[in-house]
């Protein structure tokens, strides 16, 4: 089996633009190659877009506005974890010998169709995502007896974190007062607590192993893939405060790269809302059940960037088919040394988590130096 | 490598209901169990779902109303060749190893948002599909000094093969006065020189080989595949006249099966409109240029159903995302001598033409017993 590893990125500021899809797609792919000169365009195979627009045909758009002639290109749907579907699906194109170079290209903007699920009908009326959030913070709030302040933490730090990449969002610092004091969205979430659909885009090449050194002398392996899906209806969840479909991913995942989580030295996780950032964290098995919140505080007490160092979805803004691509950057340019202010010490193994519509789906994949 | 192939099929009658893109995906995913009780709902690995409908989280919808809980799911989107690009997909999903049992199930509602280019700025207001067809067939009939009247062949075998396929949107054939009789849609393309758009559905299981005998006893694989994407826009193509992207992709599907065009038995091509029959066989290989309607001609004269048995685009109708797989599985039936009075004699290797806008991009598919 051929091995498939990550040897350039690019990406865009995530802003509140109003920009085209086909501009922003181009704009991160761009700087890909701004950043990786030694990729010749020439030898890309394929190119997947990434996005929940419903513009058609993006991914040959995509190459013609790149001046390049594939043999494969199309696009990737899956809500919010749509960005590492296309990952693991040009890891496969690759691994099976149909591909060498895979270019997957994540883009969404502000207005995206894919914040409403309108399929699903055993939410009623409720078909934004802050309902289910809604009942997942109350359900793990009584479960493990945890208040609304101590939540506030997820936000508090991300948001913090996030003043280190200029990419972000955010631009913004706050306190667990800022979050307590900000507008009550519904009885459990205020609207700090809540990740913003943005407008931005991230690109990848993936490599087999026989091109990756003509590329890069810095290239990061994906040794790990781990997805499940339960449902696409959150009340055919097991539990509103766990996250079946991650812990299913995860042991997967970890066992195929032949590692434990303790393994582990940076995780992005998705954090769409505050209460997600423990429930992942618990499903990773880097916590125990209901502590999940204990690690956040001790990490953002001792500075310590583990956990979500470019800010997570609350500091970084969530433009849905770009979150995955941009979480496996930030776990890259770690791995590399490359994340500046930003970085972990001793960053030798790193996992991305990337989930939809209350954790029915999830993506998990370790990285590796 | 693992080997891949069909295990089995499912398929909806082509019709212009107005029924529920999940409902239809629905339907010929239970035909599928229905058609073949040897296969394991929980053994399903991945589930991808081809469409140009704008509903989101689809592949996730199909799994939960099945009652599956796959690994992966996500939907694919690649305008008319969705479908192939879904089966290709599937293909790279398990000769990487990362699945061994496919679900691929491909859908559209006739009022498909796919029908409609909204990007190509190139063409100026004239976005539908009958402006490019009707620029290709006045190309075709200048450069080979070809009728409307000789061109109305393609309709003419195409709903009368159709006549056999009970899943058919047609159910009359036509005389070549009735072609040159029906309405002009432009000064180059008539009404029943189109395809129509329409609601169906088609579904795939793809399997390893290691599992195959388990599911079925009659398997037929995957054994060459090709793909070029040219650009997104017509005008980028060299001519107006030849398929360009159907050329390279049969280049590296026989290369990869190890076949030439002449071992070849029976053929689904990409009849959008009359027009695209002749191309199609041209750039596969099948005619000299200029040359197909003769070959059309011929076979239909002598009741020869070599080309597009089932009743190509025209005669089945086209629902975007599902063609692609309906195609393939009318090749299936034709190896597994499973095609009734549509059978083609000694069928021991067939190919799938699938393609997408003025063929700016293709997939060519090599099946064999």
């Amino acid at each position: 089996m051929n091995k498939v590893g990550i040897a350039a990125y690019g990406i865009t500021p995530f802003t509140k633009d109003d920009k085209k899809i086909e501009s922003i797609l181009l704009e991160s792919a761009k700087n890909l190659f701004e950043n990786n000169s030694s990729i010749q365009k020439e030898d890309i195979d394929a190119v997947l877009v990434s996005t929940n627009n419903n513009s058609k045909y993006l991914a040959p758009v995509l190459s013609e506005t790149l001046g390049i002639q594939p043999k494969t290109a199309h696009s990737i749907e899956n809500l919010c974890n749509s960005g590492t579907n296309s990952i693991v699906s040009a890891y496969s194109y690759i691994a099976s010998g149909l591909a060498n170079v895979v270019l997957v290209s994540g883009a969404e903007r502000y207005d995206s169709p894919g914040q409403i699920l309108e399929w699903d009908n055993s939410r009623g009326e409720f078909k934004h995502p802050i309902f289910w959030a809604s009942i997942f913070t109350s359900s793990y709030k009584r479960k493990f007896n945890v208040t609304d302040e101590q939540l506030a933490i997820v936000p508090v730090k991300n948001h913090n974190q996030s003043q280190n990449n200029p990419n972000a969002l955010s631009k913004k610092t706050y306190t667990i007062q800022d979050v307590m004091n900000s507008k009550k969205i519904t009885d459990d979430l205020r609207l700090l607590d809540c990740s913003r659909s943005c407008t931005g885009s991230a690109s990848l090449v993936l490599a087999s192993e026989n091109i990756m050194k003509k590329i890069t002398d810095q290239p990061i392996w994906i040794s790990g893939i781990g997805q499940k899906t339960i449902s696409a209806g959150f009340t055919k969840n097991e539990s509103f405060y766990s996250m079946e479909s991650t812990k299913a991913a995860t042991q997967t995942a970890l066992q195929m790269a032949d590692k434990k989580i303790q393994d582990v030295d940076v995780v992005e996780v998705h954090d769409a809302f505050s209460v997600c950032e423990p429930m992942a964290l618990e499903a990773l098995g880097l916590s125990d059940p209901g502590e999940g919140l204990t690690l956040v505080k001790k990490l953002y007490e001792t500075r310590n960037l583990k956990i979500n160092p470019r800010g997570g979805l609350i500091g970084c803004g969530h433009p849905l088919g770009a979150t995955g691509i941009a979480q496996t950057i930030e776990i890259t340019q770690q791995l590399q040394s490359n994340a500046k202010n930003r970085q972990v010490e001793n960053a030798n193994v790193g996992i991305v988590h990337n989930m939809s519509a209350a954790a029915t789906s999830s993506t998990v994949l370790v990285l590796e130096k």
